[in-house]
């Protein structure tokens, strides 16, 4: 059974690695069996120039034109205000306009929210939008049996009242579903203690209105299970998110350079790493931040993935493959479903 | 020259080992060269069961008789005031009464908190106590190269305003000057960005303020600088504490694990593993939570030192020989020093 085509909108131009990676990523996707359709937006004389000499399928990959891009550094309000056709703007409106199903960018976070939010709309019964990562875990997930787990805010909701933090349980469970394949995901708030009146106000409340929906609610995790994986969704504020994720980053940085030194060192312990190779090349594809394709930012009524700023090809690639899925997933649809049942649990009235 | 005595009272029936460990932590402290006496404080038949087949210095070593000991489950206010000659309340008064100069248990946290509390006073200045803890970083700090950071606060005051963050800096630097005798330790509080304005309205106006004052004050730092050990001191609330400790104890888990599960696995494996030896061994001192002694409570008028749950018998004598050294180091004529200069600096008016 042939799929319906998804077109995907890239901002070509975003990313520390700038339009030579976004480009050289959509031109390996355009090449692979696939329903995707590309619209790449940005600088045409520079997107050409790239493609010229990069194989790819011209009848899977579309240039569009834009005017300028938002640095990676700075206020990306004033940006955004000062160059309207600025290829985040231009590529969000793309979506907007329902000439494409989702918009991928690896450039500046706060400015692919603030051009998301300026033509798209929040979905009903969510006040706030959050920003959800992958991360890798010892336990694995799902029946594609998923190295990662997913948490949420990562950071577009700095401090999140309980609402939030039910609607960002039902955004994650919806995302879940879709990207690992799992029919109910298990789903806790991450507090500092398992009991349910442990936490800030707003965990507590969020706590008590979760156990009452109909979600696969397992109440309250510590930071013990975040390596662990005990569940597929993390739910917690934006602040929170931010340090969890970063930690685990910085993690991975120091095994990763602990392993380089160790290789170096001598003929020893050159052979001890080789015989490990295995398990090495494991824990590897677990801090392998580049594999899983980027985040999703959810609350719109459009799919929108935020790829690392450092993505390249590869992983823009990914990304561009992890925003079809959701919308072949249907995940605007879900979230709404979620939320509807939500609210018919009389939950949002118990959550101010 | 010769040091002066220090008398530690050691809740000897706290912790999930009991009586057993206690004691032959002690006992063992006592064959050991050093100027401290322990007031071991709990049942006398029991202490004296374990200390007649365990060699010790008697003259080293004192038995003190108390009544009850708190359980490691269930609330502490309720047990503790229907025991109030526990061991851990008698081990309190001892040092009140100026009987002994640092309490030290393993026992429920909450308890070792109510029941210093109970006896002791909160130095000037500070409003809530903190619960430091030291975990292990890539980087080395200090003279002493120690292969550990200290982060507080872990768990004492879950939701902390800007004042008391400044107090949980002021404490953490006069507790790290003492223990990895920095001179000058480098203080940041932790957020989820590095520009003064980023994180919570309690951490931006603490930030405001702690630069106003003559500390080494390093500004804010991500997650990604905790594994790395970019600082000497990390300061957050005791929700965040709690939530960074815990993922760090369950990364060390699931470290531990692995690589366990890999050397029963094949002798090709098990080779690589050993030619690792060096290696592992200084990941597994990194990770080894024991070695490091116990979690000051920071606050009170008297030196406080709570040990793991789990400690055993190594752990307690570490516990009380740090006890000792903060003693020796004057810490809470330090934090008094700290937070006179603080208030000297203003700071006390601009965060109410």
């Amino acid at each position: 059974m042939a799929e319906r085509l998804i077109t995907v909108a890239l901002d070509a131009m975003g990313g520390d690695h700038g339009v030579q990676e976004m480009i050289a990523g959509a031109a390996k996707l355009s090449q692979e069996p696939s329903d995707i359709h590309v619209l790449c937006v940005g600088d045409i004389l520079k997107m050409d120039e790239v493609l010229s000499r990069t194989p790819h399928d011209p009848a899977r990959l579309t240039l569009v034109a834009s005017d300028g891009v938002v640095p990676m550094e700075g206020k990306p309000a004033e940006a955004l205000e000062g160059m309207p056709d600025c290829s985040v703007s231009v590529a969000a409106r793309l979506v907007a306009e329902g000439r494409a199903d989702a918009l991928v960018s690896a450039g500046h976070t706060g400015a692919t929210v603030l051009a998301a939010a300026e033509v798209f709309d929040r979905l009903p019964g969510i006040r706030r939008a959050a920003l959800a990562s992958v991360y890798p875990t010892a336990r694995r997930h799902g029946p594609r049996n998923d190295p990662f787990a997913l948490i949420l805010d990562v950071g577009a909701t700095v401090q999140a009242t309980a609402e939030d933090l039910v609607g960002f349980a039902v955004m994650g469970a919806a995302y879940s579903s879709i990207i690992s394949e799992i029919t109910r995901p298990r789903v806790a708030l991450l507090s500092n203690g398992t009991e349910p009146g442990k936490g800030t106000p707003a965990i507590v409340e969020a706590h008590e209105a979760l156990r009452r929906t109909g979600m696969h609610f397992m109440g309250n995790i510590e930071g013990l299970d975040i390596p662990k994986g005990s569940v597929d969704v993390v739910v917690c504020d934006g602040f929170l998110g931010n340090v969890v994720l970063k930690m685990l980053e910085g993690i991975g940085d120091v095994v990763n350079s602990v392993a380089s030194k160790a290789s170096s060192r001598s003929l020893q312990w050159k052979m001890g790493l080789m015989m490990l190779d295995e398990g090495l090349r494991r824990f590897k594809a677990l801090t392998d931040w580049e594999g899983y394709g980027g985040a999703p930012l959810l609350g719109m009524d459009h799919v929108v993935i935020k790829a690392h700023g450092r993505s390249e090809a590869q992983a823009i690639r990914n990304a561009i493959k992890v925003a079809a899925k959701a919308v072949r997933g249907n995940l605007i649809g879900r979230i709404q479903r979620g939320m509807a049942e939500v609210e018919a649990a009389g939950v949002s009235r118990a959550a101010p």
